[in-house]
């Protein structure tokens, strides 16, 4: 197998003269060179004297197998950027490759200029060596403290997700990604691939996907590796790519290969390019992709003991160890090391020679210093309509309906539209579901696939469409986040239940987030992660037990407070407050509870910006206890846990007036946590002012009532909270059914400050009948009828 | 486009005749009026009057889009089974479509006979209708409560995964997984398509893919329905299928072009298994896949008020509403129901006809009554080795380093030997990474892609290996679910940090079983879900800040008490005995926290048993207040956690003898949360008797700390427990000094020891300044060297 591509474009057969070839082979070179030093030097990195044991690391850690192909890819893109002036980035799938990337960034000059002690001289170098998976420092994969890099090379599945995010709207670059072929493996790559029918060759750059088949994971083939030629071809074809392979072992041949595939892959992206932005229709491209067939630990020791290293999975990790103890191995790496001739490719200062300098593109073109790899600098602020002109009429609290997400979706509608080139809105086939299809008015979905007459019909699907839906939230997340880190902004909704298939991305954000504020000062603020959690647990009608799940919050409340908000606005106007708030923050990830359903309206835009920038507070109008100590604190926290506070507050006013209640709704979740514990906490004094130091609080939570426990144990009121919440009850149910079965309903809530109150208790039996009785006659009504009372939500708010 | 294959095989035209044709499409009529019967009708099930406004549901709900193709595949499939007596399943992955599979249910009598009052008649249909999205009763997805289901089909992506785990060792079981093309877009299933490369057609059953292209999801197009016939083609060609295309909408065209493939695909399948099966060498077939293109709400209203519905996204859930009160949709939804003549379908009685009856299958061949789809029935106890065995020899404790997971694996393989038709275990290319790899001595891993010649030079790999390893937590997830719910056994392991990415199947395979197990008396016991979390937050050198999350067990502790488990043996003899526990039980998830490092190792098997029937206890050696009341408890969870905690009691005991300490480690999390909440709970007297109910606790956790007070907040002593986890705080870090960083480490905790035993304050600077120094010296040693000091491990237990 060699130099083919499924297209009948003839690839140039030496596109390299000797010079050319000559120096791509040395930057290559130098490359390796220091991933294996980055590996096991710590001393004597150019080698001017012989190998000692002491030069070596005592622990050897770090990743060789996927390192190499890595900067083959690097060295060959610099080539084409340099020739072609090209605006790209890299991404490196093969996260774990990191000193495949790390090298390129140095040797570019990036490293040193982003951090001066690992200048660009022999201590700089061995300073570069040391901190490679060394305590204190740098991991063995591709981590935010890498320049040019968008992308955490840990967990292993988003790369082309995020490639094609930082694509979006980038008319002029190219994101060059290369995707390991374990990576490929997961279900987040596997579906990644059909991105292509999500952008559109005129508005969107390019992604440039290179599958590096090196053959292994840890201890085992990859799928990709072993499968035939045809399967593979066809594979990509079906995914609509036009693949160009690459294949072989040979250094020389497999730079003159690799040179024309990516000469032929420029043409073809250019043309394709030209062709879009000249036609008056817009078609979906084929765009090209490469496969890349490299031995794993390529230009690594062929063999150690009798064992296949390049070309295995013995390569993965470090090939060999005991190199301190062991005048064997001690001598191998010196060999391996020299293969490299690192005095050819480094001058007697441990600089990189003129001529193979010479080979990378200059400033902000080099790949390492592209501004699109920490896009806070391209960041603008989102032109932002006021959203008081999104307001629901609130007149009288408690007294009408409305689907609290409708005005937010008109709101993002005009957001959207003041912000056509750097704002996008993400959701797996659920904008409408979630009502924010006023959007829809500005800016359809994008669809790149075939179009049918009927989808004229309602389809709301257009070619230059910027809400994206595809039934993934992998690839939706990745998207966002490619978005994000490349200095845009972006929204992403999705169903409560199911925000937890991104659980593990959301960590893997956070912790970039954190690293990048805290640790990574030439980072520039990127827009936060908006998140949207709508159809939640409360409302799930026939859709019942498998969509009610509450916890991705829990999740949240686990990660850094540096870079963690979570808003649960219990109406419309709070959520439009909320969600302006969201837009103009840096550096989080926002987490916006809120459902779609209809609901009652509460406050007035006026209250809700005043609540909200509180985040936590006393509703007066709720409230009996007249500003004194009272007898039991109702809180609440939710749009339905509000609602069902707010009902029982208001039959313990009308049966139990001497009662001194008062009323605390929670939209920030922090508040609950001391402001010692998360920057939006609050002062011991403040929540001893609002919850007392000793009366009972009913709280009536949204989610696991024991979030409310883990988050507030602190406080000295601690121990009188009594918190409701989902606990895991429930099937098909009527609303008010789910309410009661998890017992955060009005009528329970009653009884719970019957229960608690210790001057009610006696004086109170037929109240408790009665809240008994109703709850009875409530459940049968629904299960009669299969709706609950329409009267449900009339009484509500005290009059 | 219509009636063909990729293959050359021919297909017959018309393979049905007159009467078979009749009866099919019979069949399936009935399907799609029971399936418009359970989404409208509330009365009058067989129109035996006309229709009015009273019989139909106050409250329409339900997906009627999707069920159409569900039951027309359902009925072809029992031609099938009836005519080659075969053994199979119904995997139903576009799962709202749940009236397409209750109907073939109801109409084999299978129905009737797990729920007696859905009985065979009028007043059974009656019942039938009503249940179906109705308060109280079942969803609108397929849940635990339809039979022949082993698959839920709320959260979508895990059909096909499904379907794979529950052929393997069922070497004559024919799995049929309808996939949903809306499904078909998640990254799990866009992977699990590979899982044909870990089947090996001579020990296990077949797969036969469906994919239902109906064009839409609830409000988009589907992306593999929107590309060329050519891309869909390759795609499935690449993923090593050989497609089948059954296109079209005219009734009766595609009820012969359905058989004429299902002929085909039933002919081509046993050919493979017969190939394979006499065959001396066993090679991946290219097992058939059917494209099954059919109009979305096949069958129902073409148009309603001019917009198009049939083979349309307003298909999706209920194509029209406002029934009762108004009268065209009344006469539209009549004229809809008698359009399938049920008349001709139903006896006066309201049981099917016996023509029709005739086409299903009987007993347990019918699909909705096949054992494999209550695979408790199935399910046979495992024979286990004696764990004891395997028990590593601890004459001291705190002398010998262990790797923790090492035995297990030894023990694990003997599982294997004895079990080699119904044990399975599985990982993300992580058993040997784990220290499993023991396993491979009885069974490799099965690989059915290509093997090359270096694989025999510890490859590992085997055409009929019972290790299941890919790169896809996903795939792996639901392999073993569809083993287990077949009734088998298995194992899981993986990362700690990365199980986050199947948080989403742990939730839903939680629901299941929580429902099965209290609401589905029918469904006979699986064994337990058993995972294995190893590389935990505590040992991730290299791999730094990415890799450190402990969160999965959070999630675990917000499902039902029912199913859940949560276990943190501190060494390897308490691992073993957790395993053999695990092992044993049913319908429950198992989660079992351990790392694969060496770790000093703390009790002898017998004291293992015993520490681990309790699941909490007194380690009375490290203990200083012989019994009396104590001034400190120090407790413990995790082997880390263990080892730290261990650490600073043996300092305290030589810096301060008089000081009484008590040591309680814990191995059953659930210990710490009252009896009331979880079955393995403590109660009150029992959890003070260990924890004191006035004195200070320090917890040493292994998790993030909060965890712990969201579980103990009811105990009385809780507000003196002061608990030291995972904050996240890490990086690139030695162990030591990952653990002073989170203050998990044993100065810190002897600090927070001064800081809370009252008559100790004021009298410890200088132990206090010892600790400080030995953490600044420890982070020293560790920065210089990248190690650290090799005699941390030393000091740990008292003498």
């Amino acid at each position: 197998m060699g130099n083919t591509a499924s297209s009948d474009i003839p690839l140039q057969a030496t596109p390299l003269d000797n010079d050319e070839l000559r120096a791509i082979d040395g930057w290559w070179r130098a490359c390796n060179y220091l991933s294996v030093g980055m590996i096991f030097l710590i001393d004597n990195p150019l080698l001017r004297e012989p190998l000692k044991p002491e030069h070596v690391k005592a622990r050897l850690l770090g990743h060789w197998g996927a390192s190499p192909a890595l900067s083959f890819v690097w060295a060959h893109l610099n080539r084409l950027i340099r020739r072609d002036d090209l605006n790209m980035i890299f991404m490196a799938g093969p996260g774990h490759g990191a000193p495949g990337v790390l090298g390129p960034a140095w040797l570019e000059g990036t490293y040193s200029e982003v951090y001066p002690d690992k200048s660009e001289d022999a201590e700089g170098m061995q300073k570069f060596f040391k901190q490679f998976s060394f305590p204190g420092h740098i991991g063995s994969h591709v981590t935010p403290e890498t320049p040019g890099s968008i992308h955490e090379g840990g967990e292993l599945g988003y790369s082309l997700s995020h490639a094609y995010g930082a694509a979006l709207d980038n008319p002029d670059l190219i994101v060059a990604c290369v995707i390991g072929d374990g990576e490929a493996e997961t279900g987040p790559l596997a579906t990644a691939w059909h991105s292509n029918k999500f952008v559109n060759p005129v508005r969107d750059g390019t992604v440039l996907p290179i599958l590096n088949l090196n053959g292994y994971k840890i201890a085992n083939p990859t799928v990709l590796s072993r499968i035939s030629h045809e399967e593979l071809e066809s594979l990509f074809v079906g995914y609509g790519y036009r693949p160009y392979f690459v294949e072989g072992d040979d250094h020389e041949a497999m730079h003159q290969k690799m040179a024309a595939t990516l000469d032929a892959v420029a043409a073809e992206i250019r043309a394709i390019r030209e062709r879009a932005r000249s036609a008056g229709t817009v078609e979906r491209p084929r765009w090209p992709m490469i496969v890349l067939r490299t031995p794993k630990g390529w230009s690594g020791p062929k063999e150690i003991n009798g064992h296949k290293v390049e070309g295995s999975w013995r390569a993965h990790q470090v090939p060999f160890s005991d190199v301190r103890g062991n005048a064997a191995n001690l001598a191998v790496l010196e060999t391996w090391l020299r293969s490299y001739r690192p005095e050819e490719l480094f001058d007697e200062n441990g600089r990189l020679v003129p001529e193979l300098r010479a080979l990378a593109p200059r400033g902000p073109r080099r790949m390492s210093a592209n501004p699109h790899a920490n896009g806070g600098i391209l960041r603008r602020e989102l032109k932002l309509p006021d959203f008081r002109a999104y307001a629901v009429d609130v007149t009288q609290p408690g007294k009408i309906l409305r689907e609290n997400t409708r005005p937010l979706g008109e709101y993002l509608r005009d957001v959207m539209r003041c912000n056509m080139q750097t704002f996008r809105v993400f959701g797996p086939d659920e904008t409408a579901s979630n009502r924010l299809q006023a959007i829809y008015e500005v800016s359809k979905k994008v669809w790149m696939a075939d179009l049918l007459p009927e989808d004229e019909d309602g389809g709301e699907l257009a070619r230059d469409g910027r809400v994206m839906e595809i039934l993934s939230e992998h690839t939706l997340m990745g998207w966002l986040e490619g978005y994000l880190l490349t200095g845009r902004h972006g929204f992403f909704h999705t169903y409560e239940a199911f925000a937890h298939v991104v659980d593990s991305m959301f960590n893997q954000h956070a912790k970039w987030l954190d690293i990048c504020k805290n640790h990574v000062p030439w980072r520039a603020s990127v827009a936060s992660q908006n998140i949207l959690l709508s159809s939640t647990v409360w409302r799930q009608d026939h859709n019942g037990f498998s969509h009610q799940d509450p916890g991705f919050i829990d999740l949240v409340t686990n990660k850094s407070p540096s870079v963690t908000r979570v808003y649960l606005p219990p109406d419309a106007n709070t959520l439009l407050v909320t969600a302006d708030h969201c837009l103009r923050s840096t550096n989080c990830i926002n987490v916006i509870v809120a459902d779609k359903q209809k609901h009652l309206q509460f406050t007035t835009i006026d209250e809700a910006v005043v609540h909200c920038a509180k985040g936590i507070g006393v509703w007066r109008r709720a409230c009996s206890d007249e500003g004194a100590e009272p007898d039991v604190v109702m809180a609440c926290c939710g749009d339905v846990a509000t609602q069902e506070a707010l009902a029982a507050t208001a039959i313990l006013r009308e049966r139990l007036p001497e009662l001194k209640l008062r009323f605390v709704n929670v939209v920030d979740l922090f508040k609950m946590q001391p402001l010692t514990e998360h920057p939006h906490g609050s002062k011991p004094r403040e929540f001893d002012s609002l919850f007392t130091v000793d009366k009972p609080v009913i709280f009536n939570f949204h989610g696991y009532p024991w979030l409310i426990h883990k988050l507030s144990y602190r406080f000295r009121n601690h121990d009188n909270m009594h918190v409701r919440g989902y606990k895991e009850k429930g099937n098909i149910n009527t609303p008010l059914e789910l309410a009661i079965l998890n017992q955060v309903d009005r009528f329970n809530l009653v009884i719970d400050v019957l229960d608690r109150v210790p001057r009610l208790q006696g004086r109170t039996a037929h109240l408790r009948e009665d809240m008994r009785n109703a709850i009875i006659s409530n459940l049968n009504y629904a299960h009669t009828y299969g709706i609950d009372r329409a009267e449900i939500t009339d009484w509500v708010w005290p009059e």
